[in-house]
C-alpha cells in the first residue's frame, strides 16, 4: 500500500533542508577523509538513511532542487528499485542529467518493469541499443502497446493514455464482479470506473465503482452502467482532454479508437501534470524561454534556451533604434526629447503586455472566438483610451513643469494615448493572428508586444514633436 | 448519474458556435419582433432546447466567453435548477455579473440546496439580507461548518475542504462496511477511500476502496486499512497540499484538527483548479494584472484592475527618464546614443525578464532554497555574460558600420555585457529579496526588472559614453 510510505507533508521542507545540510558536511568529510585516507563516516550514513524515508515522488522533488554534483551523489544514493519511478516523474531536463550518469545496465535495470507507457515516456531519450534490448524483453502485446503509444506525440491523448485496463461484461451480475475484482492483488491506480465491453473490446459503457458499491449485488452490470461517458480518442488533442477532465471532474475515462473498441484509459494524475505544464509552457514562452530550464542546467544549455528570443529581441530593438535614427535632427534641436521618449515607449509595453497576457489566457481556455474579436477590441481601446487620458495628463504636466513647454506637454500627452491605444490593438491582433496562422499564441508574445509598442511609440512621440516644431508650436533649445 | 448527461467533448466548440449564431438570430428577430409586435419565434425554441442539451459544467464555459449582454440572456434561458451548480463553476468575475442579474429570491433558490463548502464560496459575494436568510435555514451543524469554513481564508486548507466524510470504525468487518455502504442512495464525489475513526471522530487511518474490494469481507478494517494516510490540517497551505496532492497522486485526503479529529475532506478536484489559477495567477501578476479579469468586464473595472501597476510602471519610467536627463550635455554632443540607447535597455529587460520568470516559476515549486542561492546567481551571471559578449559584439559592429566609430561600438558593447549582468543579478535578487520579507515573488515581478534594466541600462550606456568623450577617446558630432 503506498499510503504507508508517505509521511505528513508539513515536515518536507525542514527534511529537504536536513538533507542538504548533510549534503554539505560530507561534502567536507569526503574531502578531509581523501586527504587523510580515512573511510567515510557518519554524514554518510545518515544521508542514505534519510533518503530512504523519503517517498520517492519527493526524492523527484529534491532531486530538481540540487545543483548537479549533488544532485549525482543523491541519485547514487537513492536504492536502484526506485530508480524507474523516480525517472519517470522527474523533468525532462533533469532526467537527462540522471539517464546521462547511468550506464546502459543501470538504466535496463529501472526500465524493466516499466508498463509500456512509462517506457514510451522514456524512450526519447535512450540509446537505441537500450531500447532494442528493453523492447525484446517484452511480450507481443506490451511491445504492441509500446509501438502505439510511440506512434502519437506527446501532446496527444494516445500520447498519455496507459493501458492498465479493468474490463468485464456487461451480463454478470455485481455479486460476479465483486468476485472477480477479489482475484486481483492490485488495481490499475486511479480506478473508479471499471470498462465494460463486449467479446469484440466494443466500449458498451462504464461501472462507477460507486454504483457497485451501492447497489445490490443481484444487478446485472447492464442495469447500473453510465452508457454514456465521456470518451475520448487517440488523436485527440490531450489538453483538450485535460479541459473536459477538469470540466466533468473526472478520474479516469476510456479512450477508444474509431470502431469504438477500448484501447487505453487517460487518469487525472496525468492530466494534472499536463495542467501545470501548459500553463507553465505559456508564460515561459511569453517571457521568450523556449523550454522548461533544469535550473541548474549548464551555462551553455541555458544559453541556447534564451538566445533565439534575444536574437529577434535584438534585431526589433535595432528597429526601434532606427526609428529614432529617423529624427536625428529633431531630437538635437531638443534633447529633452530624448530623456521622455522610453516613457511613452514603456508604458506602452506594460500596458501592451497586460492586454496580451489576458488574452492569451483567455484563449488558452477556449474563451475567445473570431466571433467576439471586435468585442473585445472595442473594449480594450476603452481601456486604453482612458488610461492614455489620465497618465497621459499627469506625464504632460510634470513634463511641463520640468521643461516649462506647455507644447511639450500636450506632445507627451497625445503620444501616449496614442501609443496605448496602439498596445491594445497590438495586444488583441498578435494573438488572434498567431492562433489564425496555428500557432501558438503565447510564443513570444511578450517580446512582440514591446517590440510593437517600441518602434511605435518613438514614432508617434518623435512624430509628434517633429510636427510641432516644424509649425513653430514647439520651441527648441539648440 | 452524472456520466448519462455528459456528452462527447468533441463536439462541444461547434455546439458554442451554434449558439452563438442563434443568439445573434435570437437578437435579430427580436428586434425584428418588438417592432412589429410579433410574438417571439423558432429561434428562441431552439435556443433554449441546445442549452438544455449542455452540461452544467459548459454552461459555465459559454457563460464566461459571452459579452454581457448575450451572457445574460443565457442565463435567464438556463433552467433555475441548475442555477446553483453554474454559479459555483463561473470565475468570480463572471459570478458577480450573473448575481447582479438576479434578485434575492433567485439567488436563495440556487443557494438553498448547496452544501457549507459550497455555500462558503459563495457568501463573500452575498448581501446581508440573502446571507442571514441562507443561515437560517440551515441546521445547527450545517450552520457550524458554514461558519468554520468562512472563518478560514481561500488561501488556506479549511477554506477549501468540504464535509462530505464518509466514516466508520476499525473494528468492523468489510463484508459490514459493504453492507453499511449499500443503505446510502449516492456516496460524496470523488470517493476514494472511507474515513477511519474511534467513537471520538480521531482519525485512525483510511480504507481505500481498493483495499474493500480486493481483500476477502471476513477481514476487519484495521487489518486492511491504511493507517499512516497523507493528512491536513485547517490552516495549513492550500497550494502546499495541492502540490502533495499532484505529487502523491490523491483524489481525496482527511483533514484533521491539533488533536487528530477529523474534519472534513479534500478533492482533488478542487485541488485542480488551485493549481490552474495559481500558476495563473503567477502568470497575471508578473504582467502587472491585479486579479483574474472577466474577459468582458466593463471597461472602468478593467481600467482599475490594471492601473495600478501603470502608476508604479509610470514612475520607474520617469526615474528612468531622469538618468537620461542627467545625459542632455552628452548626448547633446552625440545625438548618436539617443538612438542606441534603448537597444541596450531593451535587451537588458528582455533578458532579465527570462531569468526572473524562471527563477519565479522555480520558487513556486519549491526547488529553490536560500541555500542554493549563489550556485544560481553564478549560473546567472555565467549565461549574461556569455550573451552579453556574442550579442554585445554583433550590435557593436553594426553601431561601427552606420556611425562609423570603433569606440561607440566599443561602448555598445560593454554597456550590453554590463546591462545584461544587471539584469541577472536582479533577476535572481529580487524575487528572493520579495520572498524574504513575506511577499509573492511574482508580484509585479516584470514591471520592476524593467524598471531596473531601463534606469540601469541607460546609466551604463550614457554614463560609458560621456566617460569616453571626456577622455577624448570618442568623436562627437555636436
Amino acid at each position: 500500500m503506498i499510503e504507508t510510505e508517505i509521511k505528513p507533508q508539513e515536515s518536507l521542507q525542514d527534511r529537504f533542508d536536513q538533507i542538504q545540510t548533510l549534503l554539505r558536511q560530507y561534502n567536507k568529510e569526503k574531502q578531509h577523509a581523501e586527504e587523510n585516507d580515512l573511510p567515510l563516516t557518519a554524514s554518510y550514513t545518515e544521508l542514505q538513511q534519510k533518503l530512504d524515508e523519503l517517498h520517492w515522488a519527493d526524492i523527484a522533488d529534491l532531486l530538481e532542487s540540487l545543483p548537479l554534483d549533488d544532485r549525482l551523489l543523491v541519485w547514487q544514493l537513492v536504492k536502484s528499485d526506485r530508480d524507474g519511478d523516480i525517472l519517470l516523474e522527474v523533468s525532462d531536463a533533469v532526467r537527462e542529467t540522471l539517464l546521462a550518469d547511468m550506464d546502459d545496465h543501470e538504466i535496463i535495470a529501472a526500465a524493466k518493469d516499466m508498463d509500456a507507457d512509462e517506457l514510451a515516456d522514456l524512450a526519447p531519450e535512450l540509446s537505441n541499443d537500450v531500447l532494442q534490448e528493453l523492447m525484446s524483453s517484452l511480450d507481443t502485446q506490451q511491445r504492441e502497446r509500446l509501438q502505439s503509444a510511440l506512434s502519437y506525440e506527446e501532446d496527444q491523448v494516445g500520447g498519455l493514455m496507459d493501458f492498465e485496463i479493468l474490463s468485464i461484461r456487461d451480463d454478470v451480475s455485481l455479486e460476479t464482479v465483486l468476485r472477480y475484482l477479489r482475484r486481483f492483488k492490485e488495481f490499475p491506480s486511479h480506478t473508479d470506473k471499471i470498462f465494460v465491453v463486449n467479446s469484440e473490446a466494443i466500449l458498451k459503457g462504464v461501472l462507477p465503482i460507486k454504483q457497485l458499491l451501492l447497489n445490490d449485488p443481484d444487478l446485472l452490470v447492464a442495469e447500473v452502467m453510465a452508457d454514456d461517458p465521456v470518451i475520448f480518442h487517440p488523436d485527440e488533442d490531450a489538453y483538450g482532454a485535460a479541459q473536459a477532465f477538469e470540466r466533468y471532474d473526472l478520474i479516469s475515462a476510456p479512450v477508444v479508437d474509431n470502431n469504438g473498441k477500448l484501447v487505453g484509459r487517460l487518469t487525472i494524475d496525468e492530466m494534472v501534470h499536463l495542467i501545470r505544464e501548459e500553463t507553465e509552457t505559456e508564460m515561459l514562452n511569453m517571457a521568450g524561454l523556449r523550454e522548461e530550464e533544469d535550473i541548474f542546467a549548464s551555462v551553455w544549455r541555458s544559453v541556447r534556451n534564451r538566445w533565439a528570443w534575444l536574437a529577434v529581441n535584438l534585431v526589433t530593438a535595432f528597429i526601434a533604434s532606427r526609428v529614432i535614427g529617423l529624427f536625428d535632427g529633431t531630437i538635437e534641436k531638443l534633447v529633452a526629447l530624448a530623456a521622455l521618449m522610453p516613457i511613452v515607449a514603456g508604458i506602452g509595453g506594460n500596458s501592451g503586455n497586460q492586454t496580451i497576457t489576458m488574452i492569451v489566457r483567455a484563449m488558452a481556455l477556449d474563451q475567445i472566438t473570431t466571433a467576439n474579436t471586435f468585442r473585445l477590441l472595442g473594449k480594450e481601446i476603452g481601456v486604453s483610451f482612458i488610461n492614455g487620458i489620465i497618465w497621459g495628463s499627469v506625464i504632460g504636466i510634470v513634463a511641463y513643469y520640468l521643461y516649462g513647454s506647455w507644447s511639450l506637454g500636450l506632445v507627451m500627452m497625445s503620444a501616449m494615448t496614442l501609443n496605448l491605444l496602439l498596445a491594445a490593438c497590438m495586444g488583441v491582433l498578435i494573438p488572434m493572428t498567431m492562433v489564425k496562422c496555428g500557432r501558438d499564441p503565447a510564443l513570444g508574445s511578450s517580446v512582440l508586444i514591446t517590440a510593437m509598442t517600441d518602434s511605435g511609440g518613438f514614432f508617434i512621440f518623435l512624430g509628434l514633436a517633429y510636427l510641432f516644431i516644424s509649425f513653430g508650436i514647439m520651441p527648441v533649445t539648440g
